[in-house]
């Protein structure tokens, strides 16, 4: 089963990659751009009978910080 | 109108982070998992009538290496 999980991060939490990544559009001539955040995409090829608390479990303890992200799982497909 | 942008490594191209993340998970005793990939998720903030050639322009200048990775655009919502 193929999972994917966004890792974004919360709102009014400083994004310094993502202010660089705005400026530098800015450079490049691009305008009309007023916000730019930058998260990750993590695909995972997992069991097919994992569980939703698993999954939910894996971001919690790894691959997502609490603190100052939030996540989103998507499943794929069920083969 | 909000657009995210999903960057992932191209098939084949060796993904450092991502087996980190999978033996980092075995670790943790999570069984069953395959494969962990490690993408970018960058979320813009644009003028409603930015072009998709604009888009993908950005993507092929700035924000992917095309060389080694793929992008796909999704467009959220047109105010």
């Amino acid at each position: 089963m193929k999972v994917r999980i966004h890792v974004s991060l919360k709102p009014g939490v400083l994004d310094p990659q993502g202010r660089a990544v705005h400026h530098s559009l800015e450079g490049l001539g691009f305008t009309g751009v007023e916000d730019v955040r930058v998260g990750r995409l993590i695909e995972l090829e997992v069991a097919d009978g994992t569980s939703d608390e698993t999954l939910d479990d894996m971001c919690r303890k790894l691959l997502a910080n609490m603190v100052i992200e939030n996540y989103r799982i998507e499943k794929l497909e069920t083969a």
